[in-house]
């Protein structure tokens, strides 16, 4: 147990006037314990008391590798686990649970006779695990100068008739070469139209004159991960896909420019979503501005409208407006900063200029 | 909208007397619908109503490239989702959701006072998911089909001073090359001692004589998954490891020849672990003889001490034994089969002799 930031989940459950919460997240049981594994369908938990008493809730299956410093309690696949985790309750008291806790742990758990009112608690850790001390920044760091990288060899590989699908392939060994240790999530590589759906996946697409193409990509190194997005273009783009790079680039640079510890995240998504519906495009920038990132490409926390949540030093997440016209094009500028004591830095430093995102063609 | 599957799921919730099911599951919801995407931390879900009236609920971020055929209601990351989700809900109605629906999601809809009492019932659904059609069978011998010749060809990497990451990362490539999609899981490739835990992520361990090797190996083909252990050897192995791995094959054989329509699930385990038991290795087998597969690698239902479901034409499921010597080493021999009309046919037709698994070292 790593017992500084135990002690920190314990405060705040304390402010939520929580005894006890079950801790269901792998990364969230790796950063209180060390102890990493993916339980698949199977149960981990952990539960953290306020009277110290934790328990760490193993399936036999599941291999340590060293101590956690944690009660065990083991279960086979065919043991009624939530019986045997209710029997750790404190009878009738509140007890706050893991956002990601699925229901099939989940129900059978309200349904025992010893379990009180649930609540959701998660945040206890969540919110801990948001400001990163200096280690986990210096990693985020590191993430992010080999995704600077990648992207300068991603362009490269812009020509005519070259698909999707071709460049999204090169990307791990470009990854592996530059001494990442793999994807961080699933590439996007997204010509023209395609650029529109914000989540599309690489297909056998051909790239034409004129499209956008948006390269969404990060890597994960020593365990933390990277997360940028460019928009290039094939050739010249008309004037019009020019105006709605230059409004989404402005609505970048604004956001990130104001950040600085002690205001609203929502204050942040307001900036670039004032300058985007004032260039009329509001409706076609269709999700928050940024989320938070870590040992996770998508942790706990988001930069949006209904985020009132003060900035801390530590915070690390992404801006990252996008205008997305249907059956079109898309435009996406992402990249990661982090809050420091009195501003904010930058993660990434790969050009963002219109003129650099003009490729030959 | 599929419309004879969710007549066959509709039948099942009237069987469990429910009105209202909320499906989370993308790949239920692909199954019904024809619909993919896969939600990440955003809110995906449809309601089956038994009066006809369906809803699907989508975040605004989701690309629809066809009318899936069912009433939509549509969010961003602003909404109070689940208060949304509740509008639609028959009032004091008994709920049945899916097992995997996230806390996040669930512990609001409960607190909602439209929501009536909430159990589990994605079993409706997960049930037709385990019996595949034709269509299906041919796919998942198509997968397997692929399988069998990368097993070969994993084998021919076996050679002194290789690690089990170098071959891990020639998978992929071979995988390709023999016109699979991609992994359907991570492999596992694990030396020695290392195949002892049976989730192993491969690493630098070399390869040393007389060491067992595991290769736990599938790839997706057409939507579908292939799943396949084989325990080799460097070298000749040592009389006990010989035991060992025949004790393992002998109960991987006699489960699959008893496989047919109409026995318990529970009874092929009990074979398996029976024959197991007695040569003195019940301690090291230590999880369920098998698990359901098709969409997903893991799906719903499994081969275990527990379970006493029936056996039904369709059900394609892993029949994989396996004995783990702590610090020493481990064998798994595994195949998918599928219970035909009459009896079961095996999905995978490579070797897994004694003699075959000693790879001159």
């Amino acid at each position: 147990m790593n017992i500084n930031r135990v002690t920190n989940v314990l405060k705040k459950m304390g402010a939520m006037d929580l005894k006890q919460l079950l801790i269901t997240d792998p990364m969230s049981i790796n950063y209180l314990t060390g102890y990493y594994t993916f339980p698949h369908e199977r149960f981990l938990g952990l539960l953290l008391r306020a009277d110290g008493n934790h328990v760490l809730f193993l399936n036999k299956l599941f291999f340590l590798t060293q101590d956690p410093g944690v009660e065990l309690s083991w279960h086979s696949d065919t043991d009624p686990v939530m019986d045997m985790v209710a029997e750790y309750l404190l009878p009738g008291e509140t007890l706050g649970v893991d956002k990601l806790m699925a229901a099939k742990f989940l129900v059978p758990l309200m349904d025992n006779e010893k379990t009180g009112k649930i609540v959701l608690g998660s945040i206890c850790v969540d919110e801990a695990r948001g400001a990163k001390d200096a280690e986990e920044i210096e990693k985020m760091r590191e993430a992010s100068r080999i995704n600077d990288l990648a992207m300068d060899r991603l362009k490269k590989l812009i020509r005519p008739g070259v698909t999707e699908i071709e460049i999204a392939d090169q990307l791990l060994d470009i990854y592996k070469e530059l001494g990442a240790d793999g994807h961080s999530f699933d590439p996007i590589v997204a010509f023209g139209p395609n650029g529109a759906d914000g989540h599309h996946s690489p297909d056998n697409t051909v790239l034409k004159e004129g499209d956008s193409i948006i390269f969404d990509v990060g890597c994960i190194k020593n365990g933390y991960c990277s997360d940028m997005t460019r928009t290039f273009f094939a050739g010249v783009p008309s004037e019009r896909d020019r105006q709605v790079y230059e409004t989404c680039l402005k609505a970048h640079k604004e956001a990130i420019a104001m950040i600085k510890p002690g205001i609203p995240l929502s204050s942040i998504d307001g900036t670039a979503r004032g300058i985007i519906t004032a260039a009329g495009y509001g409706k076609e920038f269709n999700h928050r501005l940024g989320h938070f990132i870590g040992q996770e490409v998508h942790e706990f926390g988001d930069v949006s409208s209904k985020n009132e949540r003060l900035t801390e030093p530590g915070m690390i997440f992404s801006i990252e407006p996008g205008i997305y016209l249907r059956d079109e094009m898309g435009v996406r500028i992402e990249n990661l900063v982090v809050v420091t004591e009195d501003g904010v830095e930058e993660l990434n430093h790969y050009t963002r200029e219109f003129e650099d995102m003009c490729v030959d063609f």
